[in-house]
C-alpha cells in the first residue's frame, strides 16, 4: 500500500510561523505527513525553486505557501511545479494583506494558485487535506466527521444564544 | 481499475458561460471527465445544495464555482461538501470582479474555497487537473509536458522579439 | 386581532453577539417580538435554509442577518424567502468589513438584501421596526417619536456645545 | 378595505431615469401603485424634504432613491420620514459607483438606508414590494410565484447548457 | 467700516468636537469671529437647512462642515447657500474616513464642497481664514507672517536633525 | 472703486483643457476676469512657483490648479501662496483620478487644498465664484439667481418625467 | 575606456511590448545600449533567475523588468542580482494595473524594486538612463537637455493656450 | 581617484526621522556619504528646489525623498534634478500610507521617481546603493556579501524552524 503524500508548508519568513503553525499543527492532527520550512522567493530563490521541482519526487501531494506584502513565494513555487499550491496571504504590511491577497491570487493563465483568506493557515491546511482525501479513503471520512461535529457545534452555540437573549 | 474522478463546473448564471467554456473545454483536452451547470446559491438554493453534497457519491473529484458580484455559489457548494472547491470570481459587476474576488477568497474557518484570479477559468481548470492527477500518473505526466511546452513557447517569443527589436 | 409580526436576528457565529445584542435589544424595548439564532451559511446551511423558508408560516416579518468576511449569510436566508431580509456586514476579518459590505450588498437580480452600514446593528432593528410599521400604526407613533428625540438630542448638544467653544 | 400604500421612486438627476425605469415598470407590472419624481438633495432639497416629510400621510409606504456620486439623496429623504427607504447606488462618475454605494450605506446611528447593490433598480423595486406584502398576502403570493419561476428559469438554463456543453 | 465676516464650524455630531475644536481655537486666535453648532443633515435637517440659508445674512463669510461616514453634511449646507461651504471628512468608522471622503467630495455639478484631508480641521480654519482675507488686508498679512513662520520652524528642524543625524 | 481679483485656472498638461475650458468658460460667462495657464509642478517648477508667489500681488483672488495622477500641482501652488486654492484631481490615469484624488486632497497642516470632485471643473469655477462674491454683492446676486434656476429646472425635469412615467 | 553598461528590459509576457517598447526605444535613442527578453518569472524561472544572476558579469547596469496582474518578475529578478532592478506594474487585468503595482512595489526588506507607474515604461527608461549617468557624464548632459527641452515644451504649451482661452 | 557620491536623505517632516533614520544608518554602515534634511515640498519649497537643482554639482549620486499623505517632495525634488530620486511613501496618514504611495508613484512622463515599498527605509538605502555600486566594485563585493549572508540567515531559521515543528 502507498504512503499518503506529504503536505510542504512553506513560509516567507520564520515570522509567519505563529499564523502557520496551525496549519502544520492541524495536519499533523489529521494525521497528514507535514514538513514546514522557511525559504524566500526574493531572499533563497534557488532552494525555493529546487524544493518546489523535486517536490512530486520526494513524495509531496501539496504545497503550501504563506507570504506577506508583495507576496510572490506561492506563485514562485507554482512556476516549479505541477503539484497543486495552495497560497495564504500574509497581513503583514501596513495594507492589512489586501497587497499580499492580490499578490497571490492575480496569477497568470498556466500556473494558478489556490488562494485563500488573508492569514487563513486553517482553511489552507483543511483545503490541503480536502485534495489528499480524494485518494485516501478514511482522511475523507475524517473530514465528513469534522464537518458534521463543526455543524453542531454551531448549533449548540445556538441553544446557548437563546439564554443569553433572554436575558437582555 | 478505478475510473477517473470527474470535475463539476457549476456556474451562477449561464452569462458566465463564455468564460466557463475554456474551463470546460481545456479539461476535456486533457481527457477529464467533466459535467457542467448553473445553478445558483440564490434562485436555486436546493439543486446547488443537493448537487454539492451527493457530489462524491457521484463521482465527483473536484466541484468549480463561478459566480459574479455578491458570488456565493462557491462558499454554499463548499457548505455541502469535503471535496475541494474551486472558486473563479467572475467581472460581472461596474466593480470589476473586486467584489467577487473577496465574497469568494475571504472564507470563514472550517469552509475553504481554492480562489483562482478574477475571470481565471483556465487556470481552474489547470488546479482542478492538478488535484486529480495526485493519484492519476498519466494525467501528471501530461501537465509536466504541458508545462514545459508553456516554457518553450515563451523563449520561442523571446526569440522572435529580438527581430521586432532591432527593427527599433 | 392580529399579533405583531416577528423578526428573526440571524447571527453567523457567536461572536457577532456582542454587536448584534444592541439589535435584539433595541426591538425588545420597543416592543417587537424578536428570536435570535446563530446559524451559518457555510456550517449549517440546511438548518439556515430551513428557517428562512419557512419563516413567513412561522410568523416572522423580517430577517436580520449578520456575518463577517465573505459575508453569504444574508444572501443565502433571502435567497430561501421572499420577506425582506437586512444584511448588517460585521467588521469582523483584517479588511475592516469592506469584504463583508460588498459580499453583502452586491446581490444578482432577483435576491435583493436590503443593506445597512458596517456594525450597523441598531439601523437594522430601526429598519426592522420601520419596515413592520407599515401596518402597526402604534408603532410608527413610536418611531416618531423617538426621531424627535434623537432632534431634541442633538439640538441640546449644540446647547452644551456653546460653553465649549466659548471656553477655547 | 385599506388601498395598498404607494411607492415613491426618486431620482437625484434625470440622467438616472434609464436605470430607474425598471424599478418604476417593474413596481406597476407587480400592480403596486408608484410615484416617481425628480428631487435633488442638493438643487430642491425644499421640496425633497417636504415630499419625505408628507409621505406617510400621503399614502406612500416606501420611498426608493437612487443617485450617484456623494449620494446623499437617500439618507436626507430618511431624515425626513420614518418610512423605510431604499437607497440605490448609482455608478454615476468615474469611481463606478463605489463612491455612492460608501456615501447610500454608512449611514450614522438612527436614520437608516435600506441599500441594494450598485445600479440595483430591479432589486429595490422587489425589496419594496416584500416590504408592502407584509400586509398584502395577494402580493405576497405573486413574489412566491415569480421565486418559483426565476428557480424554474434557472433549471431551464442548465438543460440548454448540456447541448452547448456536450458540442465543446 | 464692516466688521470682519464669522466662520461657522458646523458638526454632525458631538463626538467631532475633540477634532474640530483645533479649527475653533485657531480661527479665534486669527481674531477671526466663529460660532460652532452641532447640526446634523439626518437628525436635525431643517435646523441644518435654515442656518445655512440665513448664513449669509446673518454675517457668516464661510461655512465649515465636519462629519463622518456618509459624510452628507457639508453637501446639505451647501444645497442651502451660495457662500462657500468647505468639508472635513471626519475618521469616525471603520473605514478610516474613505467613506466620508468621497461623500464629501464627490458632489454634482452647482454645489461644489471645499474639501480638505481626512481630520483636516486646521487646514478647514486655515482656508477659511484665507478666504476671508482676500478683504481683509490685515489677514493676509497675518497669514503671509504665519506661512514664513512656519518654513522657518521646518529649517530649525533640519538644524536639529544634523546633530541627531551625526549621532548614528 | 477696486477691480474685482481674478481667478487664475492652472493646468499640469494641455491635455487638461477640454475638462477644464468649462471653468474657464463659466467664469467669463460670470463676468469674472480669468487668466489660464499651462505649467507643470514637475516640469516647469520654476514658473509654478514665481506665478503664485506674485498671484496676491497681481491682483488674483484665487487659484485653480488641475492635476491628474501623482497631482502634485495644487499642492506645490499652495506652498507659494496664501491665496485660496483650488483643486481639480483629473482623471488622467488607469486608476480613475483616485490617485489625483488622494494626491490633492490629503495636505499636510498648514498648506490646505480646496479639492472639488474629480474632473470637477465646473464646481471648481463655481466655488471660485463663492469666494469672491464675498466682496463682490452683485456676483453674489447671480449665485443665488443661478441656484435659484438650476431648482427650477430640475422641478421642470420632474415635470417632464411624469410623461414618461405614465407611458411605461 | 570603459563601454557603458546595458540596460536590460525584461518582459512577461510579450504582450508587454505595445507599451514597453517605448522604453526601448527611448534607451537606443539615447544611446544607451539595450537588450531585450521575454522571460516569465512563472513560465520560464529558470532563465529570468540565470540572466539576472548573470547580469553584472554580461555588461549589465539596471535591469527594467515589466509586468502584469500577480506582478511577480521584478521582484524574482531582483532576488538573483544586486543590481539596481526598475519595476513597471503593467494594467494587464481587470483590475486596472492596482493588483501589479501592489505587487511590485510592496517588497520585502533586502529585495528593493525600483518601481514607476502604471505602464510607466518612458519613465523606466529615463531612470535608467538617470543611473548610468551617474558615471557617464556625456548621459548626464543629455539628460539636463531633454529636461530643458521639456521644460520649454510646456511654456510653448502654454502660450498656444492663450489663443484657445481667448477664444472662448 | 574620485571620490564616492553622496547620498542625500530628504524628509518632508522630522516625525519621519524614527523611521527613516535606519535608512541613514544603514548607508553609514555601508561607507556611504550621507547627508539628511528636513525639507519640505509645501513649506520650504525653495530650499527643497534650490537643494535638488545643486545636488549634481554638491556631488551627490542618488537622493532619497520621504513623505507621508499627499506625498509630493520626491516628484518636486526629482522636478528639479536629473539625479535618480528615490521615494519612500510613509504610512502617516489614516489611509495607511496608500495616499502617499500613490501620489509618489505615479508620476508623469519625464520625471521618475524610483518608489519603494510604504515605509520602505532600508530598501530605499540599499537601492541607493546598488546604484551608486555600478561604478564602486568594492561596493558591489559589499552587496553581493550582505546578500549571501541574507540567504544564509533565512537558511539558519529554516534549521531552527524544524524544532519548532517537531515540538507542536
Amino acid at each position: 500500500m502507498d504512503m499518503m503524500k506529504k503536505v510542504a508548508v512553506i513560509m516567507g519568513s520564520d515570522s509567519d510561523f505563529p499564523v502557520m503553525k496551525n496549519a502544520v499543527k492541524s495536519l499533523k492532527d489529521m494525521g497528514i505527513p507535514v514538513e514546514a520550512h522557511v525559504f524566500s522567493a526574493h531572499r533563497t530563490p534557488k532552494e525555493a525553486g529546487e524544493f518546489a521541482s523535486a517536490a512530486r519526487d520526494n513524495g509531496f501531494g501539496v504545497i503550501i505557501a504563506a507570504a506577506g506584502k508583495a507576496a510572490h513565494l506561492a506563485g514562485v513555487l507554482a512556476g516549479h511545479t505541477t503539484l497543486p499550491v495552495i497560497g495564504v496571504p500574509m497581513k503583514a504590511s501596513v495594507l492589512d494583506g489586501m497587497d499580499a491577497l492580490l499578490a497571490t491570487v492575480q496569477m497568470p493563465k498556466g500556473v494558478p494558485v489556490a488562494t485563500v483568506a488573508i492569514d487563513g493557515a486553517d482553511n489552507a491546511a483543511l483545503l490541503a487535506a480536502q485534495i489528499l482525501a480524494l485518494s485516501e479513503p478514511a482522511l475523507a471520512d475524517k473530514l465528513e466527521a469534522q464537518k458534521k461535529a463543526m455543524a453542531a457545534q454551531v448549533l449548540e452555540k445556538d441553544q446557548k444564544l437563546q439564554a443569553e437573549v433572554a436575558a437582555l
